[in-house]
């Protein structure tokens, strides 16, 4: 990817929306599609069965790790690590005959406001090299927290993390959580606005990784990142922010996503303990 | 202690106060006291310097955990464990002559608005006791995390945990953060609230320890734990509260105090993320 | 298995063989084909080659254990392990038009001085359930250590546990390592008398995972044992010992086959650093 | 120290000796120490007491680890590493008015066949700065693992590792275990048979710390370094080997020691499993 590509979208809880550089540029959700698949899970499943199987706590570890999975309860530690959303896809069921990619393409397309599509290259590409998420899903297996199968399961996760969006589609998601649950621009109620509590509960505890602290600490918003390099942050009652900036540092954020979200948080006093959150 | 003991306190930012139960009964502040210690090591040292010792991350670990510290940095992974927490304490210095133990017993009165006192035989019994926190000191010591005196140090630590207070004295200290830093009855600027902002984001992300990810799907609130029963939570914008009940779980969070804060926050549409709160 | 089936052989090292017990039972190999296997990837690849794919240390983890792969080089600790023994299977690559899996069975014929066959129930069985065995293949994958096929490499390594033998065999394969090399029957020089060495270092500090210090403390002997129930045992320059009794204690080793050898050892003064072995 | 130091010595079990080198250059023991202590406190207390405070298990962790106490048993893993030899020192009890270190200095004289005496700079030195090994003491002390007085133990421990010797006084204490206890000069027994199996047991498989694998793999012979540049190597039945030489490799062993024993073993071929010493 071109690294020099930026896009940044803010779209607030009335449906406005104002976009900088490049808008139209598509790139796939990666790991931003997380949460948002979780959201479907708690839909279809409600928090308690969901949480059966994927724990909501920080790791300490890195995004793809698999040593927490030998560790005690071999329940992944929250949904926003690599184990945990893979978890979370297997929970995702069939509905009136329609399959659970299609399913999960439908649910993330309303959200957006706009039909969505999947990138088969990049598909391809992750479905030949993803050794890691391979092992993390045997070894669900073995530990039997994983109990749908392997093959269809990665394949619906390596095509959800494929889903190609634009800074608009993924500002006006988060848009919606930002109203919990209200669509923006359809005014439908999307999600639950418990369902909206929990996932941003877990987007600011969890979303970032093992910087999720940090980031907690600097920003203090619920967030998601994806490799792909796009972040979508939740500033709740007032807007959704998305950026997407191909550029990503160690920890797989994107390095100019990160230095606006930065920006602004600071500039807009927008972190949530802070004073012009509360007031 | 008595486990029937049981105290609840609500402080508004208006300075109100509403208190049922033993609300006489003094406790330690044991783990309590780290938050407001901190609070107070930003304010003679700044963010930055004091975040040069310790970190911002949740560990996944046990409050007293020292894996961690062998771990790559060997710096602790946050001021809300105990590794981290006695690395805050030695970073107090005196000043006019007052000495560093001084210095804490009066922020913390100030804050209270009371002149607090410290229980002799609680810090007798815990200086004894605590091997395991005497390894950490030691452990920071060797990877020069702490440079400064160990048993100075461990004394100044089990001191400020030894400071006893009433549910009263607490929920006033997180009505203050509640209001950014404004003690609400004396109306006294305490805390800057960018130092507010940062010691609530680390309550929220680490302050009930292993199971902060738990607390903060549930509930949604900062809050910190004591082992002597003792909870404070703040509801920003708000109001403070303090719980206290002997009766500890696991973890060392009590029993009825998590219990009546669970219900409270439930009730009135509390947490951080919920309608409630941003609207 | 029937708990009670109980055999024991020992074979000198100038082919004389005792046997008592259920001695023309059949039994998988399981476990005890790593060793095996290790010397024969010595022989095709060389000491060098081979270690810069697979350490030399123990581990103090379980045999199946994971963890260790995402540590620091990401090179399994040992080949007595799981992921060693499916990296060193991996490196088998066949010769003058005979299959891998073949010439992995022909050695061990040739080692046991009769030909041997698969199990293919126990492979199929095997093959379907060993997700974490599928795992560490992925992760091994992933972190390049295995190069590869992993559906080929694992069908390899179910196939030399599920090859068939009596006490009578494995203890004969024994006698050859306490030969330095010689199969006692034939008089053949099957193994160099260094990866004789080489393999017996690996049995006595890792054969036994993670009672692998216990059983040097108490035996003092090279050793592995199988999940299925077998243990073999090297008495260098005098014997080898070959038990089979199903019944398996919680580390995967032989109730019955460890007693007996604790037994024998202590009686015979067997021990390695004993007097009776050094005089 | 000159790092150009060298001196090495080989004593048989007939109590021949031949040194080169500067064999008169006095180096503290430091944990070469610690399978010396740990025979004396199988003559004290016999193998089993010994062994429900201190495990016979390699760790894969380096020397000076303090994480394997908090897992599992929370028994330190052997008695080679600091943990574990600390603990082994913890048991020491005096006899006949005689003090635990003067026991200690006795004993280790009486291998070295003359009256050895510590070095207090070194002591008063090591005394100071040794903050993880008070670590290690709080953490077992916590865990119940020590019931010694800590400051106690840990100065026998700290005089005991700065007992100075020759390699001639180390070979001679090397040679008696060669000889399963007899020290060959004045022929008396000073350690039972059985007691010498178990100390070259734990040197063989834990003695080099987390390169005891390699080390076996290598020499294949019971060996123990300290950081002060020492390695004393037993080959049983045939003599004791010390060499000195103060340049210390990332593990702390010495680098020209390990060189000599290393060559020494390939051109003697004295590999514990090679031809030549089973023949």
């Amino acid at each position: 990817m071109n690294p020099n590509l930026f896009s940044a979208t803010v779209t607030t809880v009335n449906g406005d929306s104002f976009s900088v550089g490049d808008q139209t540029q598509l790139f796939s959700l990666q790991s931003t599609s997380k949460p948002i698949v979780y959201s479907l899970a708690l839909k279809q499943h409600g928090t308690n069965y969901v949480h059966s199987r994927v724990g909501v706590e920080p790791t300490g570890e890195a995004f793809n790790s698999i040593i927490e999975l030998e560790k005690q309860s071999h329940r992944p530690f929250n949904p926003m690590i690599n184990s945990g959303a893979i978890a979370t896809t297997s929970l995702i069921r069939s509905e009136n005959g329609i399959s659970k990619l299609q399913l999960i393409v439908n649910y993330i397309s309303e959200l957006a406001g706009r039909p969505l599509s999947i990138d088969t290259d990049i598909f391809n590409s992750e479905r030949e090299t993803a050794h890691r998420n391979r092992a993390i899903a045997h070894l669900m297996k073995h530990f039997d927290v994983m109990t749908s199968d392997i093959e269809e399961t990665l394949d619906n996760y390596f095509n959800q993390c494929s889903i190609l969006v634009t800074t608009q589609d993924l500002a006006t998601i988060a848009a919606t959580m930002a109203t919990q649950g209200r669509q923006p621009m359809t005014n439908k109620q999307l999600i639950t606005p418990d369902h909206v509590t929990k996932t941003l509960s877990l987007m600011f505890t969890c979303g970032m990784y093992d910087t999720a602290g940090e980031w907690a600490f600097k920003v203090g918003l619920p967030a998601k990142s994806g490799v792909s390099g796009a972040i979508f942050v939740v500033v709740p009652g007032k807007f959704g922010l998305a950026v997407y900036s191909p550029k990503v540092d160690d920890h797989g954020h994107s390095v100019r996503g990160r230095l606006l979200v930065e920006r602004l948080v600071q500039e807009l006093d927008l972190n949530i303990f802070s004073l012009g959150t509360i007031q």
